[in-house]
Order: structure tokens, then sequence, then C-alpha cells
């Protein structure tokens, strides 16, 4: 991941940073049916990835399927990517993009299917292992990627992130490069419009998290906080209602567009601590991504305050809150802790975190004992 | 111009926009040395694009030959683009590209080279007349583009315009697609060290009007908002320095960051008549286009109050004023005004202005009476 940004350097006091977003972004209610002829540059044999309920649930599956038949435009449908795909199964996805001959991938779905096509889009035209994906270098150009997303929080279309399992470590790992970032993304919060009120807030705890912590990376850069506080002010409108599961068009519309903004942030600085300790929650205990997230923003701001304190006194006051317990609670309202965790699992975690690359960009250095102590505090 | 974000609508109250930055930046002291390798991956001939003195006195222009030397790169220099670049100049930089066989075009210096620069990438590939660059539909793809700004005000870094002078119709205008963004932008306040303190003045403030017109356009995306509203505020900390002559890099850095966020924010919203009428100043009367749009942005803002007065309030208390007349003579302090018009160039300027595109973008609705009273309050 690195490789996209690595050149980011703090240099005294002047400002050092790059930015890229590689990709380009429709936003609104019947965006792709309205630039429907962007797709149809994008190749002649399409291959739609995606999950099994999502693309359809969402209407979004149909609408391709009717542009692409508009412009007969052939296409497969890969609708085996499981929740946290795993390097053997972007590696299936792969095989059929490759016995399609695919030209282009269109993912449709949450962070799992649109993760899953930027791997599919490299292994459709580079015959390597799926391991090897973690090289960041590839011969081919990956194909060109569209993203539609059927949840707001991952912000997968406009990042160049693929996060994949890793069976052989025991938990997600992320590569990507310029070329993963989707060549378009159409957002439309239609489709996200059929997500179980629980989807809704884990994804949206998501895309705050996205926000948070690029915003207290060690990587931040001025664009990236300045989306990064705009993320956080329009998720801080939405919290009554996400609690109050009142969610109408309207926050609908808000919590893709953070979703958007969060991915935007990350693109940029990566995550730190809370990613990397969600993937084992996710990985061992099957929480969502990103309530698992949710579940460590408490003393995660608590850990970092020493380091930030200034900054997280800004989020604080986005949120109208005058400490981060009250945040915290917030947090915690819209998602139920329900899980505890044995001093061997923690400290099997924090190990694994350790590994997490993501970790060094955390705004306070962190070893393996603080991140113990992090995980000791909230579920012990 | 249009073609870029074609797709930006009003659709009720829900958010309908596009987003497309085809620029990968790089930003801050010694970034172009640091990130050489980046340049050295566009190509095998590169066609330095430049006018006589800046891409010299910067330094750049040694930076970069230094560059292509280490990396065997053929280079040959094209150092005749003048100022406020004709389609006749272009025409000539396109004839020098495909001679020497570029493969790519590296444009050091203000606005004009930078502009040409893309205007030479397209015909470089496309046997056509420089006229038709106005199509905005090329058959080849232009050659890529590494852009080395060296004034701080253009923002053309990050943008996909290439504004060149018409003889023909006695203005500039404008043409550009998504594939005439520079695929690089080296961003060095170093190079704008050895600005005179008058340019210095005149780019700043074109920087300005950047961010303001695409504030202030119909076209605002809630992203070109945030960054326009940024530049403005940090445009604001510079305003007693510039007007001082107290131009230390720290305030370069600054003046030259506002530069790219406004280049992003025009890069969506396009300009409005605050650029149509500068062009006229311009084209007849030799005023450099910055202070030519600082001429106009005390009746401008006046004139759009009605439509966007909230808007425009924001303005004035980022630049802690408590009037527009007050923010007027913040800019007149720094660009002297000693011009006055007769009343038929003032006819004629106004009709001039009424067949840009941009006009249609501004936030009230203008016609050429409007024009003409706002350059009768400017000029009378």
């Amino acid at each position: 991941m690195n490789l996209v940004h690595n050149f980011i350097k703090k240099n005294g006091d002047n400002m050092q940073f790059g930015f890229k977003i590689g990709t380009k972004v429709l936003f609104g209610k019947g965006c792709l049916i309205q630039n429907k002829e962007l797709v149809a540059k994008c190749g002649k044999r399409a291959l739609i990835v995606t999950g099994k309920n999502s693309a359809k649930a969402s209407g979004a599956l149909s609408h391709v399927e009717e542009i692409l038949k508009e412009y007969n435009i052939d296409y497969s449908i890969y609708d085996r990517v499981e929740n946290n795909p795993s390097l053997e199964n972007v590696a299936e996805g792969g095989k059929a993009a490759r016995e399609f001959k695919a030209d282009f991938i269109i993912g449709i779905g949450g962070g799992s299917p649109l993760d899953a096509s930027k791997a599919i889009a490299v292994l459709a035209v580079n015959d390597i292992e799926p391991l090897e994906l973690y090289k960041n270098v590839f011969e081919n150009r990956p194909l060109s990627i569209v993203a539609i997303p059927t949840t707001a929080g991952t912000g997968s279309e406009v990042t160049p992130y693929s996060i994949l399992t890793r069976n052989d470590i025991k938990t997600k790992m992320s590569f990507g490069n310029e070329d993963t970032f989707p060549k378009l993304a159409f957002i439309d919060a239609t489709y996200t419009e059929s997500m179980p009120y629980e989807t809704t807030v884990d994804t949206a705890v998501d895309a705050l998290s996205h926000a948070m912590e690029g915003y207290l990376s060690k990587r931040i850069t001025p664009v990236s906080d300045i989306l990064a506080l705009e993320a956080m002010r329009i998720f801080s409108e939405c919290t009554k209602d996400l609690i109050d599961n009142n969610i109408d068009f309207n926050i609908r519309e808000k919590l893709i567009y953070v979703s958007m903004l969060g991915g935007m942030v990350i693109s940029h600085t990566g995550t730190t601590i809370i990613h990397g300790l969600g993937y084992s929650l996710t990985y061992f205990k099957g929480i969502p991504h990103g309530r698992a997230n949710g579940y460590f923003m408490r003393e995660y701001l608590k850990f970092n305050y020493e380091a930030v304190g200034e900054k997280i006194n800004k989020i604080l006051e986005l949120f109208k809150v005058s400490s981060i317990d009250e945040f915290g609670d917030i947090i915690e309202k819209m998602i139920k802790k329900d899980l505890s965790l044995s001093s061997e699992e923690i400290k099997n975690y924090a190990a694994l975190t350790m590994k997490q690359r993501s970790t060094s960009y955390n705004a306070r250095q962190v070893n393996e004992k603080d991140l113990v102590e992090i995980l000791e505090k909230t579920f012990l």
C-alpha cells in the first residue's frame, strides 16, 4: 500500500505531500443510467464481480445488465465473492475472468466484492500466485474496474486497496497500487436502500473509522485532513438517526458521501491500529468489519490523546460532546458490544496487529503491550 | 471544457456531482528530485515546453535536465511559448514535438507554458488544425504531460484546461478533456522564489479568483466547495504579507498550495464572468491575467450578492471584513488599478464576454447590460 504514496514525508514545517485519486466519480440518484455511455466505453467483455445477494437486492445488477445489453457488451457474472474474500476466492474469480476473456471488471456490492474486483482485475491478466498480489508490482496493467457500491462504508470505490483474507497468517491484509483504483465509481444511495439496519450502521461506522484514522494518521496530508473533517462533520449529523433507525434517503446519501470522502482520505493516509485490531475480530470471531472498528474507537482515542490531543478535541467538537467517553457512548449506542475475549486471544490479536504495516502509521508510537492494553480495556 | 464534467446536475435536494482529478501531485520542497524516477517512467523522448525566462530563473529547468540526463532520456527544448500563447504559437510547438518525435511533454513555467503544453501534447499526435482543439475530441490520446509550475496562480498543473489566445475572435478561450490533465505535477514553492513581486501578486489573485469563482459557480460540487473554502481561508492568511511585500518561503508555499486547490476547484466548476471579462483586458490592454481578474472582484461580488449572498458572507467572514467594499479595498491594495476604458471598449468587452461559455456558469444569470454595468462601475 505504501507504493501509492510513499513520497509523503515531513520536512520541518514545510508541507510535503502527495495527492492522487485515480477514480472518476459519478455521484447521485440515477448517476449510473444517466452516464451509461461511460460504462460502454470501458470494453467489450465485462466480468461482473459480486456476492450472492446485494447486487440483486439493490437493483444495481439489473441496471448494469440493462446497460450492457443495450450496448451489446458480452458479460458473465461471477457471484461467488465471499464475505471478507480470501486469496483462494479471488484466485477463482481471476480464473473466471481469464476463461471469459473479460476486458473489464464491474464490481457491485460492499467492500468484499469491490475489493475482490481489484484482485480479479490483476489476476485476469497476470499469471501469478495470489500471494504475489502483495508484491504490488504487476507485469501487465490490471483490467479497468467499474465500482458500484451497495453499502456506505468501505469507500473501496475510490481507493486502490483490496483487503483480502490470508488464511496462511490468519488475518486480513491489503494490496493495491495506482493501477488498482477503479476507473469509474457510480455512487448512488439508492443502491444502499436495501441494506438491513445492522449493516447500515456497521458500514457507516467503518466510513467514520476511515475518516478518523486518516485524520489521526502519521501520514496526514493537508487535503486528506480537509476531507476527513468534512466526512466526520457530516457523519455527526447522522448519528441520532442512525441510533434511532430513522434512516431515509437523505441520510443514506450523506452516509455514502461520507464513505466516499473516507475512501479518498485513506487513499492518502492508509488506516491505523483500529483496522489492524479489527481484522482479528473479523477473522476469528466473525464480527463485521465496521463494527469491529467501532469497538476500538473509545480506547483508540484515549491512547492517542497524548500525541494528537488537539485534533481529537476537534473531533469531539464536531460531535458536540465534551469527552472521549461521551463520544464512545454514542458509538456504542449504534453497535452493541456483546463480545469478550480471553487473555490468550488478546495476546494473539495484539501480536497479529503488530505485523500490520498500518500499525506504524498510528499517530502515537505503539507496541504490543499498548495493543494488549487497548484490547483489555475494550473486552475484559 | 464541459466535456470533463458535463454530468453535474442539480436534482431537487439530492446531491448530484462528479469528481475527477487526473493528475498525481507531488508537493513540497525538493519533490522533483526526490521523485525523479516518476519522470523517468514517462517516456524516452521528452519535449520541454517553456518560455524564455522563468524555467531557467526558477532552477526547475536545470533540475529537469539533470534528471533526464541521469536516466538517458533524450530531450529537446521548445522555449518559444509566448505570454498568453496563441493557436499559432502552440501549432509551432506541436510541430516541434512531432519533428523531435517526443513521447512525452514536460511543461515548466506559469500558466502560459503549462497551458501550451496541453495543446502541444494533443497536436504532437493529432494532425489537426489548431482550431480543432476546441472540438475536445481527439483521435489519438495526447502525450503524457509533466507539469512544473513556476508561478503560484494558474493551477494549470492540476486542471485539464488549456487557455489559448484566439486572434480570430480577439479573446482567450479554453479547451481540454480528461486526457489533458497533466499526468504528474511537481509543485515546489522553491521554483516560484524568482518571481518578481508584481507577478507574485498578480498570479496569487488569479488563484484566489479560481477559488472564488468556483465557490460561486452554478456548477459547484460538495467537494469543490470544501476545497474552495480552504483555498480562500489560506489566501486570507497571506493578504497582509502580499500587500507588504513580505513574501517568504512559507507564504510562497501557502500560495502555491492555494493555487493547486484553486485548480482542483475549477477542474470541476470552471470559471465565471471574472475570467470572461478579464480575457478582454489581457487581449486588448495587455493586463496580466490575474490582475485583470482582480479588478473585477468587487463588482462581481456585488452583482452576485442577490443570488448567493450567504456564500459571499462566508467569504467576507474568512477575510475578516464586514463588507464587499472592504474586501475590494484589500484586493486593490495588492493590484493598483490605473486603467480606464472608453464606452466603446466597454461595449465590445461585454459582448465578447457574453460569448464565453463560462459566463453561463455564473451564479446570477447575466446579460450583456449587466456586464456593461460591471465594466462601467469598475473602469469609468
